[in-house]
């Protein structure tokens, strides 16, 4: 007996593929549209919104004869022992496998956003504190591992990154995002593609698009904006991690913008995605995306309409169900309301990519890696270096930090003793472990509480919670005010506590109205400081909130985003020396609780004027960040100033550190455009170039502009490089220029197509 | 000596103005293109933003040479008695006249927002307060009693009404704006317009378009707005009025659209206004909004850029100004930047205007009419039933309105004996009088404790201010308590104070952070329900304010939107009973100070859902108001429910007053539309009738729904009918439906042109 060409890996995928298809029932095609959730029918938790509404009953033993598209997190519903999960996920595979007349394995897929949302594996810092970072290679890095990792127990796609864009700091989401610049999120973004992927592991861009808009910044509300905003704010991201990451999935996101559903939008998932961008993966659904066009939308009269929406639009999987693209999609098609050929599009791109991941070979088998281990040393020594390059000091006036040997330090708060404070809503323990009270975190995350104590083995270290994170009582506060009284320094660590749906002050469905700190936790903090004794405000959040009410009454102010399991460790290291904090902000801190949305890429009109008596202007800047160090930034020179809308610029800067500690600066490089054909952003990132140096160290970075980067979508919806004046600001914040260079670009508008530069090149070289 | 021919009024007016362009030099051309603004050149006051910067120098003797477009506000800057100025300004006219070689007379502008901006001239309820009126007949004789007092001084445009329709109520504009919906916008504002140029005004739609949409509601912010909410609820009322009101002038809004200004957009001013609407009026700037393109927006490098980006757009007057019109223009057509044929385009429209007014006759003479006065018994009976319509009963759940006779009664509150607290910000003495603080206001206005000691003649009423409108003081607070404890219903006067650019708490320039009660005076509520006696809540703003914290817990609440020199009166009598209350809520009053913004036009996505924690669901809804009598909705009737994609169904219903006083109901007529291409708001207003009703008396009302009225613009941009089934809702408010009717449209999708139906026809009869 020969083997069938699907089977023969000496032949092209797409013939492969061809073959596999002709061969497929309509039944068998469809099933490789849909995944299934098996833990998530049987369990109370509710992880995902809408979960006991959406999921569709079946029969898994016969469903399986169909054979599978997805299985949904067999490790991120219940805590599951890592290695006793593997061989489930393959014993599951195997099912499908023997129950099914190809035998192809379903492709498994789960949650990493900031790890493996796994029980026992690793909690690193959220993608906020990624962007502080503002440093891609520790990113790509950590990435690789995470890959590995969900490598190791059988799982072959990860559902991240989030490439949203912050439009709005009280959305709960915030946590998830790199930060509220479209550059920094690409490259931090494409960084974290590059790392899963080159572990094999397919890469998901999510939501695509434009989910962080969502208006008054609450959990899938409808998005208010227009093209140019769009083009130029929203999508960038997506375009760099697919071109500089090669993610192999996009996923849908649920919102809709100005009227119409990403999920039912063929012009976003079609025209743009695959025409324009030449995107070949697959595009899956968000959770019950696609039943949300009938019933959070209602854009689709039923299940079938909406099976219909979202393959013309161009999603190719349901998941984690089969509520629509089930016997739903079936019918239809038999009832010729459904062009099968829909279907097949759809089906051959999941059975390429199940191609290109080996699965269709006959040679594949289930089996896991052995000696399985999610939170290895390594995996926390990343962590750890993460979460350190990720914290940012955001003020230190009198030198308050670090702290003095043998300090009296009273720490109060409610996020100094908990572990949970660490992390994001969707680390397992935030995400999970709330349906399983018993169940241990299963991973070691010592409290700041706890690091600070390990930190200053010399310091008497006092402690009281002084109030819950969200809850109204204040009785604490007595006790809080004493220990601080007795204290030389109040460390106070308030914050967020990550959770789903409304459980937690930050994460998703926990959307804050304003951005007044949670509970009676500014009071505490009012009381504290009433005290006279020196307050080191110690944020732990997902989100930043406004501290202007403090500004000139606090010591120091350390803005942590949650930031894993090493956190605590990490953030004593800043308050004790040990590191000097080099973390930037990825999102502006504001002065004042209202007025959003607000984020510093703001046209003219959109910063302080005379005309209204609200002044957005943020208490700290995108960007900034200072050190315990200091850095002079020299010899700042550029090339001719006269280049075409096609040229290209080089300026140049030496930072030395003119400290006597080690540490890093981050060289950003800012646009201005004084005058374009529409309205632009004062200011918005074009590059930057993190630098880490010894005292009396100093490195010349050199940044390459091309004229692209200062192309935006025109009135018209081109994108456009015009002729004009151009500043290139390199800075220390969005806010803090230290050098200029003006530039005019000469010669015709020059439209550009997809092909055009999103990057500025870097180079650091020794100084002269 | 022959008249020539521009002069002679037998000709038709193209013919006119074209002989008068022919013989005019650039300079006469470009002159009539700018306003001036003599009394604000010398004068410290800033009634507008930037007013400093933006006035250009000018020779004003050498300037009329040339001839003027326009005088800006010659009783609109500084108090003038009215007699006296309309001599100043025919004067004025007469020196234009004989110092130019055509003798044209300029067009004279000025505010009526909500009355003439004059002093000692009606200063009627704000625009908010026409909305909760529902009764346009009532508005459009406002109108044209406002026309009647422009024209008698001579003044030639009234620049109003506000067609803004509120997008985000923290915005401090909402106050001149006619409410959250744009069908009762547009009907209303229509009737404005219809009174207004009834009496020879011409009427200025601002502000087109979008402003109100500014992000974070801050004044002049970018707006963020895709093309179908600016096309389905940004611009029918604009449609509605220069369709059904005639306005023969539009003002260009200051702010842009996802990146595009107003103020630069030919799509705006030119395609959609003159090629589809077929406006054939004057496009004018909003004040110094030419200059703005290149300080606030930087779309143009100088004011001849600026110049030749409005000219192109479609602005044919720059208001109040000639900075970029007068010189930079003109040296930028000799240069050859800028074609003559722009100016001249321009200069045929404004010639035109000035021919239609009679200013090209040689009998035109500038004297204006004798016995001048502004604020006459009949302005003050209108005003008073105006006002005494628009007062909204949001909560009485106990009957303890109207008050008992013989009740003592402690009136406290920071807007109880303010004569102010009844003005918007842009009536006359709160716009203008500031800077001119020993000049009376000129109006008789009573206060609200004035008018309740009135109206109650045997109660005994104490009063105590208790707090500020926005200063933190709470000393006042004891005495406030004190007198509330010794009274059997305490009546709460709080709310706004109007002003300018952060002068007040409410108006241009006065944005809200949130929706919290100005200063301390939630605090003061909050101590007066401590003290147990029944509180009645007036609300005296020009905007909702959160009330959530409270309900439950008042004995009753009484809104009222800034409701002019006769409000006192009218806001007593509903407390005393004289006058039935019949408001209903214009825009929706929220539960919770922050999430904003929401308006009740929310697609499903914007409601309230499991998805976040934040409920965006009203404390009182839009439409919403309480009566002392009770009406019966009897005798629902529909025809043939299955119409045609062009049909059209009747609906119909009896509103019997079934308590024993006379009152109003509004029957307000609601469309759900359960599935379509996009997502649809739930619910939007698309008819309404007020009926007023003596106790026992029924009224029949019938709806003629046309299928146009479910129109919509779909996702490739065309507005269309879809078939497929609609529910109309006859309600009490948009959220407390009567009766329902269910249809089903069938027939192909029909896309509709300008010539579309924007009205629901409404008929009233005697019952059966």
């Amino acid at each position: 007996m020969t083997t069938a060409p699907w089977r023969d890996p000496a032949l092209p995928a797409a013939a492969r593929v061809d073959d596999l298809l002709s061969r497929m029932t309509l039944e068998e095609k469809t099933a490789q549209l849909y995944g299934v959730w098996v833990g998530a029918s049987t369990d109370g938790g509710g992880v995902a919104p809408h979960q006991h509404d959406m999921t569709a009953d079946y029969d898994w033993d016969e469903l399986i004869t169909r054979g599978l598209g997805q299985l949904t997190r067999s490790f991120g519903t219940a805590p599951v022992d890592p290695a006793l999960g593997a061989q489930a996920l393959a014993r599951a595979q195997r099912r499908i496998m023997a129950a099914s007349r190809f035998g192809v394995p379903a492709i498994a897929h789960e949650e990493c956003l900031a790890g493996f949302t796994a029980w026992q594996a690793t909690a690193y810092p959220v993608p906020l504190a990624w962007g502080a970072s503002f440093d891609p290679p520790l990113v790509e890095e950590m990435a690789r591992r995470i890959g590995g990792d969900l490598r190791a127990v059988g799982v072959h796609q990860g559902l991240a990154p989030v490439l949203d864009v912050v439009r709005d700091p009280r959305w709960g989401r915030v946590e998830e995002t790199i930060g509220e610049d479209p550059y920094l999120v690409g490259t931090i973004g494409a960084a974290y593609v590059r790392g899963l992927e080159s572990a094999g592991i397919v890469a998901t861009l999510k939501h695509f698009a434009g989910y962080a808009s969502s208006a008054g910044a609450r959990n899938l509300a409808p998005v208010r904006a227009g093209v140019r905003e769009f083009a130029d704010v929203t999508l960038p991201p997506f375009e760099m991690a697919l071109r500089e990451g090669g993610a192999r999935s996009v996923m849908a996101a649920y919102t809709e913008t100005d009227g119409v559903p990403a999920s039912a939008d063929p012009e976003l998932l079609t025209r743009l995605l695959r025409d324009e961008w030449g995107f070949t993966g697959t595009v899956v659904a968000d959770y019950f995306g696609i039943g949300f066009l009938e019933t959070l939308h209602r854009v689709a009269a039923g299940p079938a309409q909406a099976a219909h929406a979202a393959l013309t639009a161009g999603i190719d999987v349901e998941l984690p169900t089969l509520k629509c693209y089930g016997q739903p999609l079936l019918d239809a098609v038999r009832a010729g309301e459904i062009p099968e050929d829909l279907v097949d599009r759809a089906a051959r791109r999941v059975l390429l990519q199940k191609c290109e991941l080996g699965l269709l070979n006959a040679d594949w088998t289930p089996e896991p890696a052995t000696g399985i281990a999610l939170d290895s040393t390594a995996n926390r020594v990343l962590a750890r270096r993460l979460a350190e390059e990720s914290v940012v000091l955001l003020d230190n006036p009198d030198g308050l930090l670090p702290l003095a040997p043998g300090t009296r330090v009273a720490v109060v708060g409610p996020r100094a003793d908990d572990a949970l404070a660490m992390l994001g809503c969707y680390s397992f323990p935030s995400h999970v472990l709330p349906h399983h009270p018993d169940v241990p975190t299963g991973i070691e995350i010592p409290t700041l509480l706890e690091a600070l104590r390990t930190e200053l083995p010399d310091a008497k270290v006092t402690f009281a919670a002084g109030c819950g994170v969200a809850d109204p009582d204040t009785s604490g506060f007595e006790e809080a005010i004493a220990r601080s009284a007795e204290a030389d320094v109040c460390v106070a660590v308030l914050g967020d506590r990550a959770g789903l749906f409304g459980r937690g002050t930050s994460g998703e469905g926990c959307d804050a109205a304003d951005l007044r700190l949670p509970g009676v936790q500014g009071e505490l903090l009012d009381a504290l400081v009433a005290t006279g004794v020196p307050v080191v405000l110690v944020l732990l959040t997902g989100r930043p909130y406004a501290l202007g009410r403090w500004h000139g009454r606090l010591g120091a102010v350390v803005q942590a985003f949650f930031p894993g399991e090493e956190g605590g460790p990490a953030v004593a290291g800043v308050l004790s020396g040990r590191v000097t904090p080099s973390g930037r902000l990825p999102v502006s801190v504001p002065k004042l609780p209202g007025g959003q949305p607000w984020t510093y890429l703001q046209p003219p009109l959109g910063l302080a004027g005379e005309v209204s008596n609200l002044d957005p202007t943020p208490l700290y800047a995108f960007g900034h960040g200072r050190s315990y160090t200091t850095f002079a930034w020299e010899d700042f020179a550029g090339t001719a100033p006269g280049i075409g809308t096609d040229g290209t610029y080089d300026l140049s800067v030496t930072v030395r550190n003119t400290g006597d500690r080690a540490g890093a600066e981050v060289v950003q490089l800012y646009l201005h455009d004084p005058v374009a054909s529409v309205t632009r952003p004062d200011v918005r990132l074009i590059g930057y170039q993190r630098l880490e140096l010894a005292p009396g160290e100093s490195r010349r970075v050199t940044f390459r502009f091309h004229a692209d980067l200062s192309a935006f979508t025109d009135s018209s919806g081109r994108k456009v490089v015009e002729p004009g004046a151009l500043e290139l600001r390199l800075g220390a914040s969005s806010a803090d220029t230290r050098h200029t260079a003006r530039l005019t670009l000469t010669g015709p508008v020059r439209v550009l197509g997809p092909g055009r530069r999103l990057r500025c090149e870097t180079e650091v070289t020794e100084a002269a």
